[in-house]
């Protein structure tokens, strides 16, 4: 091999165009179909298409906080990323020498995106990619011809001006200007027979951004005063690579890699880390690694800083330097991930690394094969989760019946707040929905929440994995405590029980009410002696129709008869509970209205004390003085009683209650003076107060805990779901000193027996303690100001006003982060087992909203720290849908 | 400030000494106390230090597979570990500037430690530290004396030869010989009185190990045939760090650094990389970070491998280099790790650096006075613990007034089988207890699957966090099932249904299991009409006495009246079941026998049938032909009758067993003959049978699934614990595919109507995925051969023999992972509440065997990686002191 190549065939033609263009939709115009060769028409075709579809939306503050862009793109060929551990690793190198093994043959398409570019013009690692090409083609002389150009799309106003100097009228804002810079060749191979458009292949290369200094990007980007927001540089880059059918062939194979700036967590223009910026789009990666003296480390550290992103790594790619860095690096790596090895690198300035490419062809085949066959696989497994989903789950709540194979949703990761799912739409897709269900209520986090959490999770697991709880203690759950205990246990809980989930929690709960109240009541003493008080007593609980306390028998028993407590679902079920109707409260045609149970309509309470103008006038404690108060009291003086004035064997043992809203019950909100009173009413009979707060604790209500809205505080309430942000089961039941007291003395029998496994694990407290510091915190919850206990308002009020008066919607909820709404329904339409809904919610997923309906009642829930916005956005397409109904 | 200092008032003793040793005790003997100057003989007693407690324990093989030794240090002064993100970042410089910060007073005794040193003797980063000190005194002449020391320990051959080029009998093995090379100083301060004694301080130098080229220690171990495993480095390290008395006053302040070799995660000479070699001892950590353009990335990379191995950085420093990396640097870690900055170091080789140390000087003593901060915080947290945990937690099963504050533990963290932890015992230490109640039977990893847990974990929440299962499907939940169904559920299951804890599996599976029955015995049929059955069928399960199933009333109905099911834990429980007495089998004075109740010994058994040679014959299908298997069919044929033969009103819905062993029933091996024919029977009778393998599942008891040793399979069977490695909480029910039908059909409400928020988490899912494959891969687990079943035989049997003839011990049961004994005891000490085991367990905990008694029954139970020479360790220890019982 040579490395001064002849370019015996190659006719070059370099077209450089720096066109001067006013605004952002007008760079097509600026080639004039009519003086175009067909070649250049193909190109201005191809340089139409990223502004063609951009709808920027710039932001302004954190750029970690800004919504991202919603994420879309096709399943039809392979997108890879390019990371490195470190600069000046070969990246540029990787990406040439992926063009020169997958341009070998016609029919192809090769897309080289560079998002970001310090150094330029001087520095331009799109020009590196096509010049290297250009000249590995006419040394290679293939049977096809290839059609090849450099895009240079934006730059800063320093970068502009050292390629031209007029910049008038091309600012994009932001400092940032409409280059448009444009090469474009045509390399013709040997057989080539004078028809243009007949077995040619095109590489297209692009950067997006560049500036002038050849620093790091969030560097330069302040210096030139051109900065770029993430949701903008997403958009650009999503723009970037929509391939329509007009650029290339129906049949043509795409293979497309945008290389990254830097090392993997490098900052990009806004400060955002690379690894963090990307994210959303979750392209699988290629890592560059380091061959030298120290590489394995930074390799490793690379590599795992990606795996903490959620990034797929396919292969990594390292230069020799005769280490055999490999080895440890196949070792660490377990075989699972190829590690490939290019030739040195020679150092001379001068070498046109032509020999180099040559030598190195072999690996970059093997490594492109190892990115197809990943990519193959990858796609025809999603094509393939649906069925295997549908052969081998049993779905929780899910007749399988009525779930057909193309209803299932394949999620391939979460977000923040929005799912990356794959859709079969004419071609194969990932797509993004807002997990508007919250995942069964459990999600809080953002973007940026996630990916801490991944990191505290994997610290906990490395330092704890799990320990045993019981007498002993650890930081993550002695942090948790205390947390709980300043948090929403505050003014009134001491102890701390652990468990598993909310059902769990609420097992434990009612173990420590009954035992309170046995003793409370004298029915058993310390020294355990009255055992005999078994057949004599017959404890039973209060609590309100339509609450709903978790699905294991014991707090099944707590529930009134439902859909859930049957005989076809559990036969033991019992119901050991007296159940009263409560009344509830929503906006019904725009205005808040109460809805009472026959019993206390009877009594004929105030008429003004049934409507309120405001939301805050329900919360408002001065309502104990009304008259419906008053009515309230006797109603519930009168039902404890009843259950009371029986053969006297039948005891109340506990209040269970969800304060506010009943969730599961259909998203209820029930009259907090009501619970208000009920709670004063127990607490005066020593009847101990559970409050199952698993729904509504921590942020669900706006509030940590909705005991802020109700002005009184239980003996015992349980957490679970939000409490460690929406990632891995906890739950916790805490306690005031007296109801612990019941269970102390000097026997191990008169103990709370109840325990569970991963009690307390290391994981879950880790990442609760994270998430409860998080939501509260007005530097990372901007729905908080520093002094608030409130979140802001996340749903446009207006919005919802005109939601309750469509004639489709019987009432609204909306607190916190949760919009509820019910649907106008009758007979078998209504309830828990309604279908109706059903066409509702398939049409929003089109819309990129994921719900989950509860019979006729649909809701929209977001996270804690959920823009307005973001909200906004949500309602906005639910009202258009429901306008349709 | 001047670059050259005079030497003004300096007098330097330097005593170079190559001790040639004929082996690793004799160091000391080589310098005789009457040749030397009490300087001297101060030396020589810190050189004997190192080789007076080591007891070097050399192991062959995979070095990750080693156990690592028995860590152990005090907390009584701060020990750091320096890392850096890549290689000449400036680690070196650092310390030796801790040196110059710390060393400013006298009574002062600086620790300078460097395990691996490459490029020796040309390049020795203790004699570095040792000059460079030694000039910074000079230059600033204190008011104090220093006694300076740079000690090299160990060598390659090549190294060695570079030095001394006599090695004959220095030679400790695996290519490495004593080198004791060894050089001190006396530095006198300008107030020096003469006495040698009076307001001194210590620098300390030492390196471990030396090698001669300037590669990464793996390649010169292998190059150099000088291989050092990590056990052996580490007990090295461990004597090292053991101050006593004799070196250093008693009121003397000590600081201790360890300075790594390349960057964070550079092999070490075994392979193993540095922050996994490391990480028994987790000391916490200063990083030092890159300023270099690209420096942010590896610096986050490097931060986050040290999260990933479960380490605590308490700073981060970096070398400014102009381009503000601090700024992001800071905003990665939210201003909770402070970003130091030195001033850019001076390229010249003739520089000596005095200059710049003096510069440095503030950002040295800041950082050394976070250090001192950071560990007293650390220290006086871990102190303060025990009280706090006693204040705010309630444990589970425990009686609180039975657990004084002393007798809480204080973990700081576990790696692999073994906790590290805190204890107070005259000074502050850290040390460690095996872990051999598996953190209630839910532990597997050993260290190397808990740090790639670690980093699935944390890429499974940075890809999903947590996504909503019903009618969706993701990547972990699906192969979580799939594994499942290959593995535990082969030849039988079909679906998987998840749910978070054993209990919860368990709810469903009698909620399965009940459906089934009423379908199958036309009690309720498909259109759901027979809704009046509630009223006529009184549903009871078969069970066996002793057997446990969980702590929510659904799971506490399957068992039989205990301790945990008594109206003081649960007024609501009735026991709905029949409860058979199991036979039972165990070692009993050396001879495995059964134990059968009343009812089948007055069938009086064959006598041959009753005891077994070897354990294997208890499991063979052949004894299904004995007598006894005879005797079996009809005892259980009989209470089946009895149950039916009632009202007609009582049914049998379902068959639940714990397969072999009972496990919170006190460890009892039921006999695997009479669980086949009582699971024959019910199916006969189209009884549903489940198996509860929450404890006996996963390689528990040496078998992937305990169905294994029974040869026959259920139609409902549940996991959970150990199915994630024991990492986070998740469980799942299998079933058949004709248990799933009968949940099918056209209404929703027919559907299995239980399910919790984080149902098919994908972090468990995750961990379970990796977890199985772990276990029962042959090159991971090196238990088990790859054709093999069942894990090799881990308890030494010869041992076990004997344990089970010592007088104080009734019975012994070894099985897998598990080996239990139940104590000789009668009356208030037999059962679950006695407090009996109690003294035993407290001595065992001081021999470093953390466990945890059921009642009098004790047990040791190990992960299924755990290696036969651990457990015979543990076994020994247990032994000698049954002994003194």
């Amino acid at each position: 091999m040579s490395p001064c190549p002849h370019f015996l065939i190659l006719l070059l033609i370099i077209a450089v165009s720096f066109h001067l263009l006013s605004h952002c939709h007008s760079l097509s115009r600026s080639i004039s179909p009519s003086t175009m060769s067909p070649a250049t028409t193909l190109f201005a075709a191809l340089l139409r298409r990223p502004y063609h579809h951009l709808h920027l939306h710039l932001r302004r503050g954190l750029s970690t906080h800004s919504q991202p862009p919603s994420i879309e793109y096709s399943l039809t060929h392979p997108i890879y990323t390019i990371w490195a551990a470190n600069t000046s690793l070969g990246k540029t190198l990787v990406s040439a020498g992926l063009s020169t093994s997958f341009l070998s043959s016609s029919n192809r398409k090769f897309l080289y995106l560079k998002p970001l570019q310090t150094g330029f013009p001087y520095d331009s690692d799109s020009r590196f990619v096509y010049n290297k090409y250009s000249q590995f083609f006419s040394l290679n002389k293939p049977e096809f011809s290839v059609f090849a150009s450099n895009h240079v799309l934006r730059a800063s106003v320093p970068a502009s001006n050292a390629v031209v100097k007029d910049e008038m009228g091309r600012s994009c804002g932001n400092g940032v200007v409409n280059l448009g810079f444009y090469e474009e060749s045509r390399l013709r191979g040997t057989s080539e027979n004078g028809e243009m458009m007949k077995g040619f292949s095109m590489l297209v290369c692009k950067t997006m951004y560049g500036w002038k200094e050849a620093l790091s990007p969030h560097l330069v980007a302040e210096r030139e005063n051109a900065r770029v927001e993430d949701a903008e540089l997403l958009e650009m880059l999503k723009g970037c690579l929509e391939i329509d059918e007009m650029e290339s062939g129906e049949k043509d194979e795409v293979f497309c890699v945008i290389e990254t700036a830097g090392g993997v967590a490098s900052p990009g223009p806004s400060g955002s880390l690379q690894c963090d910026l990307y994210r959303p789009f979750r392209f699988p990666a290629i890592l560059v690694g380091d061959g030298k003296l120290g590489g394995i480390s930074g390799t490793i550290s690379g590599y795992e800083s990606l795996k903490l992103r959620g990034y797929d790594v396919v292969a990594v790619v390292i230069e020799d330097h005769g280490l055999v860095n490999e080895g440890p690096l196949s070792s660490y790596l377990r075989r699972r991930v190829p590690v490939l090895v290019l030739p040195p690198i020679p150092k001379e300035m001068s070498n046109n690394l032509m020999e180099w490419f040559q030598e190195a062809l072999p690996t970059f085949h093997s490594l492109q094969e190892i990115m197809q066959s990943a990519f193959l696989e990858r796609a025809s497994r999603l094509r393939n989760m649906p069925r295997k989903a549908h052969d081998i789950f049993w779905w929780p709540f899910t007749q399988h019946k009525l779930v057909p194979e193309e209803n299932v949703t394949v999620i391939d990761s979460r977000c923040g707040e929005n799912f990356a799912v794959h859709k079969v739409n004419k071609v194969d897709l990932i797509t993004q929905q807002f997990d508007a269900c919250a995942s069964w209520w459990t999600q809080g986090p953002d973007a940026t929440l996630q990916i801490e959490l991944a990191r505290d999770v994997g610290y906990a697991t490395a330092r704890y994995g799990h320990v045993m709880f019981p007498e002993n203690v650890y930081e993550p759950a002695l942090e948790c405590a205390e947390l709980l205990l300043e948090g929403v246990g505050k003014g009134w809980a001491s102890r701390v029980y652990f468990s598993d989930n909310g059902s769990t929690a609420i097992e434990i709960a009612l173990k420590m009410a009954l035992r309170k109240f046995l003793f409370d009541h004298r029915i058993i003493s310390d020294d355990l002696v009255a055992e005999s008080a078994e057949s004599r007593v017959d404890l039973k609980v209060l609590a309100l129709r339509g609450s709903y306390h978790g699905d294991t028998l014991g707090a099944m028993e707590a529930q009134a008869p439902s859909p859930y407590t049957g005989f076809y679902q559990q036969p033991w079920y019992k119901g050991r509970g007296h159940f009263l109707d409560p009344p509830t409260v929503a906006m019904c045609d725009g205005v808040w209205k109460l809805s009472l149970p026959q019993e206390i309509e009877t009594q004929k309470p105030n008429i003004e004390d049934l409507t309120f103008s405001l939301r805050e006038n329900i919360f408002k404690e001065s309502r104990d003085n009304s008259n419906l108060s008053e009515i309230y009291h006797s109603y519930i003086r009168q039902a404890l009683q009843l259950l009371m004035d029986s053969s006297g064997s039948t005891q109340t043992g506990a209040l269970i209650i969800e304060p506010v809203i009943q969730g599961a019950g259909g998203m209820e909100m029930v009259d907090p003076l009501f619970q208000r009173v009920l709670v004063k009413e127990c607490r005066s009979q020593k009847i101990p107060v559970i409050f199952d707060e698993v729904f509504t604790g921590f942020w669900r209500l706006g509030a940590e805990s909705a005991t802020e809205f109700i002005f009184c505080k239980p003996d015992i309430a349980c957490y679970a779901k939000l409490m460690t942000g929406g990632i891995v089961p906890l739950a916790v039941t805490l306690a005031s000193e007296a109801v612990f007291e019941a269970f102390v003395g000097d026997s191990k029998l008169q103990a709370l027996l109840h325990g569970h496994s991963y009690t307390a694990h290391a994981i879950g407290c880790t990442a609760a303690v994270k998430s409860i510091k998080w939501f509260k915190d007005s530097k990372t919850n901007p729905n908080l100001t520093s002094e608030a206990v409130m979140l802001r308002e996340l749903w446009d009020s207006d919005l919802v006003r005109q939601i309750s008066l469509l004639p489709a919607v019987h009432r609204v909820v909306v607190l916190g982060t949760l919009c509820a709404l019910e649907l106008r329904a009758e007979g078998s339409n209504a309830g828990y087992a309604s279908l109706y809904a059903r066409s509702l919610i398939q049409k929003l997923r089109e819309d990129g909203i994921y719900m989950r309906p509860l019979g006729n009642v649909i809701y929209l829930m977001c996270g804690p720290c959920t823009s307005p916005e973001s909200c906004s956005n949500l309602l906005n397409k639910v009202y258009r849908r429901l306008e349709e109904l």
